[in-house]
């Protein structure tokens, strides 16, 4: 094949083929296995395709669906780091940040800048596209936690200020979808998949 | 929780967690495992991200993409039907219909319809949307057969006409995608991953 544009491109499709084997603690909802980044990546996408009516103001969710399929991929060499392992989190960026370098640097300069774009400004949750886009991300495993009766929540412990902190997205990005967690997080403490306040 | 239009968005979001166990014949490439319809989702919604430049013509991709997220979501009730399966595909469309009301009707009456006719639009593979969108779905999984060796094209003693025929909406979407796609399907038959004429 002469043409090395194409070619580029279908290594990058090949190699992120990995995204279906790196696991997440988050289980599925019927308990049967841990999920993988390319099964988050995907539900979190849909989310936003049906939830982004309920941003407070109006956000384009072509970009947030384009950010929320590609802003696990730096995972493929740097690992998913659990989002309340405290010692894990200290040198997450710094592997994340050589992991995007590798990623992105195998398609075309281009495209590798774009899609580089769309992950710094996710990571960087300051427009309204990455604040909604972190709540779909943060949201979909709370909602694992919830719908399956505890989940990471119970398994690791987690304190009910961390939960809030974490979530904390939603608050900023919509009213109506920050009623609903606030609803959740207080029935999963009084029903006890949240152990401590 | 009085937001009735939201709750049924969330039973929405709940029930498609089903689709990351829905097992597919395609395997990873690293032949771990089969691929399940969530992470086949996410594949194909990123290479339309990475691949729509080489449409003949402009597609919308944001309408592809939401094609893409979606299109496998009657599988959660009617299975997944192998391509190559001549018997199983006699019923499919009676059953997939059967599986659209169901799942489309869980959402609001507006979003349950636009969500339909995306998946309309898809299935019927007229507009130049549809047909790269069905270019997708369907040379993912020959590129996992092409890396892992053989895949199900070896195991299932699939036919290189077959196999044209299957991939034949890339040569009506795209003259450079069609041209590796050709170069991929007949250096497969020279390497033996295609056995059959």
């Amino acid at each position: 094949m002469e043409n090395n544009r194409l070619m580029k491109d279908i290594e990058f499709i090949v190699e992120i083929d990995k995204m279906k084997s790196i696991l997440r603690q988050t289980t599925l909802m019927d308990k049967s296995k841990r999920e993988n980044d390319a099964e988050h990546s995907w539900h979190i996408s849909v989310m936003a395709m049906v939830l982004s009516e309920y941003a407070n103001e109006e956000v384009d969710t072509y970009k947030v669906i384009k950010m929320l399929l590609i802003h696990d991929l730096v995972e493929i060499y740097a690992g998913d780091t659990f989002c309340y392992d405290k010692v894990g989190n200290e040198d997450k960026k710094e592997r994340e940040l050589k992991a995007a370098e590798k990623i992105f640097g195998m398609l075309g300069e281009d495209k590798g800048k774009e899609f580089r774009e769309l992950w710094d400004e996710f990571e960087e949750m300051k427009t309204k596209e990455a604040l909604f886009a972190a709540s779909m991300d943060r949201l979909q495993p709370m909602l694992s936690n919830y719908y399956s009766g505890g989940g990471t929540w119970e398994k690791f412990n987690v304190q009910k200020k961390d939960i809030y902190k974490r979530i904390s997205p939603v608050k900023e990005s919509s009213e109506e979808l920050w009623k609903f967690v606030e609803y959740m997080i207080e029935d999963a403490f009084e029903k006890g998949y949240i152990t401590k306040e």
